[in-house]
């Protein structure tokens, strides 16, 4: 099954389920009626991370089941981020092997993590601020893992159940800022700078292996196969849930492979009006436009 | 105005207004009615965090206005944490000019950043967990500054008047975990380990420069002013704001002075039982117990 999280006009926002290919603006998206969605009362389940936290939320969205609902044309919909509102974004470092290696490093024995808010998210078609004060925006197309189950401690088996299933985003990054001290922090949350989407892919329809890849103005920058992870998903899953509760919603996303701009000679960023595309084959496509913002109007020497 | 979120006995919470010092057991404090605090209506604001997204929350919640409800005695309540969901929990390494300087550092030119989620708070009076993975747990007596505006890219004069208050955390770090790779953040955020409050003490009756002190069995461990911020309050207000909207009820913990168990030598950890407080003179204190938690059912050597 896939789902997605769609913008309607009015601002509000619900599941859609894509009963068709990910990649075909052709396909058919089925509108989910929240209420449906949501039995025991509550608001209803208006996007992907709230349908997650409903038991059950397989049947309630399945084809022909109670809350199928308007149809729309895949391509003409506006996406918001597959979970507009994850209580944690948990992301990898390096973590893909042949990239690591290709550095001249050794394999780490931990996965580096560091985090995002959910107002770092974007829609997967969604256009990409490129703020005033970084001029070194860089990609990084990455395989998100989307948590279905409240977790702590959890064993192999019992992370593997928690997985609801795939999506792709591109961590798109300031790096100077990332830089400007040791933790990377503050060139990874930025508002709306991380595109997370097409659609949710549940788990029983998709394992990583696949290619992903990214591409700017349609040349190849990244391509790696997604079983290529030092730390796979639900080594993930396992080791995150042993500090905290992993939760519907929550979002793993688990690194990026080589062919990034800041490690090209002379090294690459993104500009104005570049078009910045993550697939991950059987998962889809972002692809979002790079925008600058204009001149912020605070002086720009007033704070930093 | 000081203000607090306290926890009810069928789990749910409230706005309290202490009308006394905050360090007095017997002061009396004022629960206020969610309804009236959110006259727009709503679900009406049940925490600190809700009602400094109301306009005008000052007003609604001063003594004698229209929120005013059942007293309760300071010193019996249950406390959650300050603002028990925030979207954004911002942390700052390295800080104090003394203690940078002590270390042989030079003072740096922008703020070392980290994250926390609001899975990673717990309450000013609450047991502090001592994993059974880590028993390198470490005290951090931090000045907190708790935002009542939305800003992005504020100058100093809007970050100033978008700041709410001030209040006390506690960032208990697992260093083990914080040192198993480059970036700090698995030491960082395990559920329930950072404590906030006790109270929100309002931007107009409180300013950097008295005492910050932690102490362990009452062995005072960190002291320190806090105006001896190299990036006070409205500066780390402004900065963050560059790159993403601070909201109402965000928090940034603005880093801790010398004194940290982990640069003792021998370096000295938090054990079973140990009592930690950390006060700001004029804020209150913090008063946690560190429990074992049992060991866990997972094997310890199945994930990591």
């Amino acid at each position: 099954m896939k789902l997605l999280t769609l913008r309607r006009a009015d601002g509000t926002t619900r599941v859609g389920r894509l009963d068709g290919p990910q990649d075909d603006d052709e396909a058919r998206v089925v509108e989910l009626d929240p209420a449906a969605l949501d039995p025991t009362g509550g608001g209803g389940a208006t996007d992907v991370g709230a349908l997650l936290a409903v038991d059950g939320w397989q049947q309630l969205a399945t084809r022909g089941g109670p809350a199928d609902g308007p149809t729309h044309r895949y391509g003409d919909l506006d996406l918001a981020p597959l979970v507009p509102n994850p209580a944690k974004v948990v992301c990898v470092g390096l973590n893909y092997k042949a990239h690591i290696l290709e550095m001249g490093r050794d394999l780490p024995d931990h996965p580096t993590l560091f985090a995002k808010w959910a107002s770092t998210l974007t829609g997967p078609r969604d256009d990409v601020p490129l703020p005033p004060e970084d001029d070194a925006l860089d990609w990084e197309g990455e395989l998100v893992v989307v948590v279905g189950q409240r977790v702590r401690r959890a064993s192999v088996a019992a992370a593997a159940e928690a997985i609801a299933g795939y999506a792709v985003a591109n961590d798109v990054s300031m790096r100077t800022w990332q830089f400007r001290t040791k933790e990377w922090l503050q060139g990874k949350v930025w508002d709306s700078s991380t595109p997370v989407g097409p659609v949710l892919t549940t788990a029983d329809s998709w394992q990583p292996g696949p290619t992903i890849s990214t591409r700017v103005n349609g040349e190849e920058v990244q391509s790696a196969p997604t079983d290529d992870l030092l730390f796979g998903p639900i080594e993930l899953v396992a080791y995150v849930s042993t500090m905290l509760e992993l939760a519907p919603g929550d979002l793993i996303l688990t690194g990026t492979p080589g062919g990034v701009g800041r490690a090209r000679k002379p090294p690459r960023y993104l500009v104005d009006g570049d078009v910045v595309e993550v697939s991950v084959d059987g998962l889809g496509t972002l692809r979002n436009v790079v925008v600058a913002e204009p001149i912020a109007e605070r002086l720009a020497g007033e704070v930093d």
